[in-house]
């Protein structure tokens, strides 16, 4: 991985204001992958107390975006073209933690994956499961 | 559509609080469509300073729980199964429309679209475009 | 459309040979759009005698292509990067009948919809529904 | 896994004229995982010579409802309800091989994953993932 790719891994997560206005936390990343978690407020919820479907898919949708960020190459930034997300089980608190991991990368197009799992008792289980597309473009200076 | 599919749909976009801090607002419905409004933010950007697509996958997801909601057999609810989300123009404010509707209702499961539209000078554009499975569940009182 | 789109459309329902085995017609195409169909033989069919799911993702994936092929720049072909398919119904011949719809069409990437309807006494029931992410890529000759 | 189980998964492949008719092989499964193997036909091709979408597809989401099928309740068959598949790099012969596993089984829907690899010189390389989502329905008898 070089500076570029580090530096927007973490461009990506410091400056993008609806990750931060969640609590959207990068915690590490290394070639195709990265970890992110979340502390869940009661803000965050649906209409039966759980965590909202649209909670998960931006979790997940933003950590395969750092994925993808670690395989840009020089000058490119990454954009997400679509995303599908399965919801395997309700989702509760107090922890989100979410995986993504790059299946493919071409020289325009990057397929990534991301599991969201919750912790209970010590005990991780997958909640969320999302499958990605995102592109490559020219990196906008700013 | 009966009082419980018109109670529910109200209660789906009143009772989620995750829905009322992103500022999504419940417009208009009836059998098996539903339609609603977001008022664009500062804290809804992600890094480039457009809307995340995490606040697109949201309002798209819980606009399709809406229209599900008008098609839900009394004592039924609604929950997504999974949602795919199709990202087809950079979305910015500062007003996004959502509406979904149903493509097929079965005993248990929905088949729900929904298109998110921004308005420009009086044009409105699509932006993303969204394809959702939602399964009927027995209402939980309270 | 370009003499260009209108060869690309027809190359790629003539030369597939796997389209050809299955029996699927290159009906109508025009700027944007595409339609097909299939008589249905017992070839195709599942465990239960109904229409395989692959033939209604393939008859769906393929008129994606060829609506995608009406937008294609000079020079430049299409293929496939990402399909997902709803199945809506129970499908049955004696006929399907497939429409594709370009969404949006980009430089590199162009989103299309589909939608798969049986024809029974007359009356058109829609079985399946496609959202297909394309990308355009240089065309080879020969 | 019980008798009904095992008994299940051998039918959805010997049945299926479809999947007969392209060559698709059963190769081994276990609980909540499913192996199939296809020898690459001319017939079998897009426009290019390589392997159309609709095989992989018909593959993969074949091979998800055999993996469906080892956790089917009993009495219950499977259905697809929909399947996303992404499509890596270009595939071409001569074997293709697919790998299906259970994410979840709940008590109406399962939640399957599937990959395609091709192998060259003994290298094998993903060219397709596919998510699916199933169904358990009663199992008609005959």
């Amino acid at each position: 991985m070089t500076e570029h790719n580090h530096d927007l891994v973490n461009q990506i997560f410091e400056r993008a204001r609806f990750i931060r206005s969640l609590g959207i936390e990068l915690i590490s990343f290394g070639d195709g992958w990265c970890e992110s978690q979340l502390n869940v407020a009661p803000s965050l919820a649906q209409q039966h107390g759980l965590v909202h479907a649209g909670v998960l898919m931006t979790l997940a949708d933003h950590t395969c975006g750092g994925a993808a960020a670690t395989m840009a190459p020089e000058g490119q930034d990454v954009i997400t073209v679509e995303n599908k997300v399965s919801f395997l089980r309700p989702a509760s608190g107090p922890v989100l933690f979410c995986r993504a991991d790059v299946l493919r990368a071409g020289k325009r197009l990057v397929f990534v994956e991301a599991k969201v799992e919750t912790e209970q008792g010590g005990d991780r289980k997958i909640v969320a499961k999302a499958s990605s597309t995102l592109a490559f473009i020219p990196l906008k200076l700013g």
